[in-house]
């Protein structure tokens, strides 16, 4: 990883460290990749878990330090571990990709005056958090355009620098960014992912849809 | 009212009590008058409120009578009042509208394990649930189409044939009936109206956007 703390920043090039590469970190790490960003993928110690082709792999600590922006895209029961995990994180941009999903998916474990976001937001008071890939199936990233229309990437947070860094980058997942408001917003959002959950799963829809937002230009 | 009750049914033709004809009501009773349906506006004892041009006037509880559906669309504050007053609604369809939002525009009062449509139905647990129009902008009721793409009148519902019933007239609002699975989703669709108005009405967008789902054909 030494690699990373010595790799020049060139321009639109930008260091990320995914802790979790499941399905969404997967495919968000491939495409970021093929975007031409330096990705990075959290492993525990002494595993030898398959790589994704052309990311580096390290412990979360050593990979969030070398990075620009670390992701969070595990499931909600391990995500304050995960977070954790990161060390200290002060400055850094962390996008949250979690949804507080019960494990039945009957629900969510929590919302209306508080969300996931937020809650991660109080355990790492220092990082500017960005809500980002909660509202979108893991099919669609890459692969979003319906016509000439993309479905949206909504994202919210407070820090405005961070959400212009963050947008890009939903741009190069094949989404259209959607400046979702301020962080609280993030409670609407992971419930916009509920539904989108249980009309995919547990509706029988399947994951190959997504939200847009129609609107025509101020008159 | 009487002419209500002897009223045939004919055919796609509904009967329509409105309670509650401000923004969102109002819109969709003229929409629905021109769309053939016969519509009556709850007005208070001895009103002499301003009648909708085709619609006819009663107590809630005379129109609510009389009708096969009721709608109910008043700030959720009065809404409990509002639903009581139209007295024993067993059987009948009742289109909730209502978002618990908070008079602050802050949020929501109450989610997550919970909303305003399974509150009114803990209260009128005969009636024949149906969430929906919560989730647009009164100024695109009979205006949603942007390009070739309407947007999406979300519903949900736990009766399949009340839910029938509802969706043509979602159409007949110039939206396309989406539908959004069980009344417990109305927990999403309330967020997603928090974020429609906070996005509207805080972030400075205004109240002329719609979401859609994007879809591709299952292959």
């Amino acid at each position: 990883l030494c690699d990373l703390s010595v790799e020049e920043y060139t321009g639109s090039m930008t260091r990320i460290a995914m802790v979790g590469a499941g399905n969404v970190g997967g495919a968000l790490a491939r495409l970021w990749i093929k975007a031409g960003h330096e990705v990075s993928v959290a492993v525990r110690e002494g595993s030898s878990s398959k790589p994704i082709p052309g990311a580096s792999t390290g412990l979360a600590k050593d990979i969030a330090a070398g990075a620009e922006i670390i992701l969070l895209a595990v499931p909600w029961p391990a995500a304050k571990e995960a977070l954790s995990s990161c060390g200290n994180i002060s400055g850094k941009i962390l996008v949250d990709c979690t949804n507080p999903v019960l494990p039945t998916l009957e629900g969510l474990e929590f919302g209306t005056t508080t969300s996931a976001a937020e809650e991660l937001q109080q355990l790492a008071p220092q990082a500017r958090m960005v809500k980002a890939f909660n509202t979108i199936g893991t099919p669609l990233l890459g692969n979003a355009t319906f016509g000439s229309l993309q479905a949206d990437g909504y994202y919210c947070g407070d820090d405005g620098e961070a959400n212009s860094v963050v947008a890009p980058l939903i741009a190069d997942a094949g989404l259209r960014p959607f400046d979702a408001g301020p962080l609280r917003n993030a409670r609407y959002l992971e419930a916009m992912a509920m539904l989108w959950i249980d009309l995919a799963f547990r509706g029988g829809r399947g994951p190959t849809f997504g939200f847009r937002v129609l609107e025509r230009p101020a008159s």
